[in-house]
């Protein structure tokens, strides 16, 4: 039977779900090997009773798992700072690469990674943006572009807005993640860019608030954040990203064009249930991005899969994350400075003197 | 002819609004008296500045109202078993006649009344029934009947679900009222037979149960009913009929037909504000009829204004409501007997021997 | 490795559906064969590359299949005239069975096959309501019967209502499926008797009529009808079926309670997108049930898989789907006959004279 | 009887609006002028049976208008570069005022007149920022302001996006209303103020692109701008307006705070009728403010109405026109510019150096 070996690197929150997609919904993946260095996770997965029943095996050490024999693939799901490295580290050793997003906070280390790939044209590498892959954003795109049921795009608005998280994960995960619109814009971004044909930045500019979340003032973090990016040729893009929502994952997104409007989850649900009592008629929103997710999980998971059996393009390309990190960054930098960000026709960043946004 | 001088006669709940419909939003009304022979209605009109400011005259007796100079129109607002008199009285006066559904519980009386109103060609005589003049059934009905936007239509459904009245309000005022479907199912009926372009109906069938009003066990009333109405040629209606809902006044309808399904109302919002908080995202529902139909009410108001200033037919004409209750009483009476209910293809009711339907 | 080795009879369109579930999204399971003895299936199957990936082995002899080593279990996705005679079958020769519903048409032939079930206390023997499994479903589950989130439920309405299927594929299914209620209402009872805790039916009547498939005719049969349960103790339920909807998939449900009201469903949306052009806004609607409930069908596969591996109880017990036939049949025969069909106080049918009810 | 005595200065769409508001829906007002000097409107009020009806007299000359004996108020409904003189007259003559937003688009103007306001205690000086009146944002005020629903409110997000026109008339209003923000955005901002309470403006941005109405290039103008508002302390509001949605009237406000956030029209709807049909289910959206608002109108006349006759503070001062205007201008500023337009912590705007923002 063909199927593809893979390893999961990295077992926190989502790492544990790629596997758990890999096993549940990804029938031409075996996962062979889960790696991580955290002491709790390893315990965790040694306890892992799915994880023995399907013959996983557990390292903690990235460059011996890469060693296993017969793996294939690699789907690389640990913290920002090493997705750079090992991505690279699997290309060089001849394996297939998903990694998750965002390749690097920094654009330059990103570059270098992308730049590498182009030497090993028989590897699939590809970005995880995982809402491309999202039945309803699908839907959107054939709409909108295929069908041109609103016209001519010429604005997003985007919103990527967390459930409050009070158990402190959220708190020790944000200590490296490059800053509100980097972390969190994203997807909204890419999704942009995506709607509107990656049309090129002209000039962009974004504020913060810091309102639950105390412990981000250290790292110079706000968390909730509003930005417009504009873009060459009249297009217009607007974001908010927050971490401190009460309701649930409220992550919605609007495309207007010249002759409409496509709306994807504007008014999100946890399932079709609504109670009706004393207070009105409710329904549940999501806790968190999984719920809203993880079907898009499946089916990035698969089509990896799928380029790989068959030789097809990876759908989501390397490239595709670096212009969108070069407008998060863009955001966040005219949030930390209070200044306009601009880039040239060529959607190049115009930058500053080194005095004017002397952020550290 | 610049206004339509016009008296109102009962001033409980329902009354006290018309009157307020026919000041605030009916231009062309001149409200010159209002009647009640309810003492704590008399006192409480007593003291009304507003009635003052705009001199509104209060009377204890019916008759003597009938006689004030001028008067030219009566909006029966009374208890039912009161209206058939109070109709045959305004006509023999003159007045023009607006009367609450039902004429009468007893479809013979309310023939009479029928048969009289022809007596006065002059005189413009109306059936009270409210959603006829609500936007979003008048909107429904351009769509099914005039654009056919469901094509031929063939079933209804329809709920009219009151709050829980937890004043007592309800009990008094439902012991005179004829059953459950006769007082609550008379809109739903009307607006099926609206929509059916009036079908004649073959045979019919209820049920009901008894929940939070063990005081209508007396009067061998239900609070909640549930009953269906085959029409000749392929046509049907169901009904649910509550006077126990939790969260709200809970009317909608919805027609299908074999393009096509419209619904009206059948999510109810209290207006256009959501709260997301904890609990998820929650609107709240309209607590009775008034704030739904308010605007209904003035329409009507103003229609029937209208048809007396400028010679119109009245849109709800009284033999409208006869068809109705021909209907309710056989769901009526299908309750009470557990038996089926049939017409003949004319629409007259085969009656079944009198030992079988015994009901007092 | 510890899967289930199962196998899939019959690739209808349900059956293709099943294996599908069982490959992509059931790990513990194992699908070894699949079984069919319509030609254009056995050509379909012969040709499929997943199928040839996964080493499904193809039969057109269903006891031949059951003869293949290893094989555990059985999901018998045929037509329901052979799901007795293949669950016996199958029961014979020690495999576990999930048999669709219903067992059978034919309420003998159904309790001939539960009583041979308890023959065989070690196979696990599982009615395919594949609703108990949906996650909303089971929400307001939770909700109504742990939670006492409506108070007292007292009251169902729900409803099955398909897309008009204008491929022939619905007349040519419908032959054999025993009427509308029987084919069309078994969720919608087996959801009312999982929210209303198995109350006991006391009396029923439905109407029909047939507006899109002539077809229908021939057979007795309806594409559309309304009925109406009363169960003793003041409960309710009533019922919607339609195969002729323009729009979709239309199935929903709600129950009210003393407290409150769930519903599950009112709006159906194909997914989270909303278009709004010079018509107004728009969602689509799922076609069919599969888009609506393909989680579900994929919950009910790893929940039988699930009580095999662990020799728990099925989620569902043939039993169940006795109780839902026996009100499926009481509404069909009221549909044909015009009269109310009534039970005792032990839900046992009060039979009328043969004279009475003589539908052949 | 005790009614005002009122004109209405003004008979465009909107001055049109408000002569029927007042007829309609508000008892205690008696209209007995117009004014215009626009000969198609003058035209078109000769021949109005209604104002006839109702005795209406007619003028072309507000100075004569306002020397009507009896005349005791003035509703302000011309285009915006009137308003001023307007207003000023009518105070000079001792009359109540009711002005439409804004009072100017100068603010020194505005400000000039609010001065002169406080020369004359006696009048009712009111601005017409209707959206303080409607239902929704009403309820709204109160969960947020009174019941502390949302916790600490710190963000609004509001859009003001009107139905493309295609027959011109907005064109020909266009060319002297301020640009977008200032026209467009203004209920936004002061929705924003009123639910932040008067919260300080500390910088903000927009930017905007010209998709429908090349004509707007005359004046600079666009016809869809996005806008961030950052206020000192940690709040900010974020409008998106427009002049070209296909669909309607979609015109939302969403106020988040540390517990909760709350909608406003989120989903718009023309009514309650939704029609579910081949293309899947579709409402109507209001065409413009009119179907939105209308009820709005009403209560800001008879609240204007109920000021004057029982000696109330109006709901609206000019005062809270003035703080919008501030804003409006700012980001109308940043708009031309490109620039961040910054204020101080006592919210007075910081001026760039004349080369800087040299936009005409």
């Amino acid at each position: 039977m063909d199927r593809v070996q893979i390893a999961v690197v990295g077992l926190g929150r989502m790492g544990k779900r790629h596997v758990h997609t890999l096993i549940h919904r990804t029938p031409r993946a075996h996962v062979v090997a889960v790696c991580t260095n955290q002491p709790h996770e390893i315990e965790w997965a040694q306890q892992n009773e799915e994880y023995k029943t399907f013959g996983i095996k557990l390292y903690d050490d990235y460059d011996k798992m890469l060693e296993q024999p017969g793996l294939q693939a690699v789907w690389i799901s640990t913290s920002t700072d090493v997705h750079s490295s090992q991505t690279l580290a699997a290309m060089a050793k001849g394996k297939h690469v998903l990694c998750e997003k965002p390749l690097s906070t920094d654009l330059e280390e990103a570059q270098s990674v992308i730049d590498a790939a182009k030497g090993y044209p028989g590897l699939k590498v590809m970005a995880g943006f995982s809402r491309r892959f999202d039945a309803s954003y699908r839907d959107a795109a054939v709409k909108i572009l295929q069908e041109g049921a609103i016209g001519s795009p010429f604005m997003v608005r985007s919103q990527t807005c967390d459930l409050l998280d009070t158990t402190g994960f959220f708190i020790k995960y944000a200590t490296r993640n490059g800053g509100i619109f980097v972390d969190c814009a994203i997807h909204d971004i890419d999704l942009t860019l995506w709607y509107l044909s990656d049309a090129v930045p002209k000039a962009c500019w974004g504020v913060g608030t810091l309102q639950q979340h105390p412990e981000l003032k250290a790292s110079n973090d706000v968390d909730n954040a509003v930005g417009i990016v504009e873009f060459w040729g009249g297009k217009i893009a607007y974001f908010h990203c927050s971490r401190t929502q009460a309701h649930g994952h409220d992550v919605s997104t609007e495309v207007t064009g010249t002759d409409g409007k496509i709306s994807v989850n504007l008014v999100p649900r946890m399932n079709n249930v609504v109670l009706a009592d004393k207070r009105g008629m409710t329904h549940e929103v999501q806790p968190e991005y999984w719920q809203r997710f993880e079907m898009a999980f499946a089916t990035e998971a698969n089509e990896f899969v799928d380029a790989i059996l068959h030789n097809k393009p990876v759908p989501v390309p390397m490239e595709t994350g670096q212009k969108v990190m070069l407008i998060a960054r863009a955001l966040q930098d005219a949030l930390w400075t209070g200044e306009v960000s601009r880039f040239d026709e060529a959607g190049k960043r115009i930058e500053k003197a080194a005095t004017e946004n002397g952020h550290a």
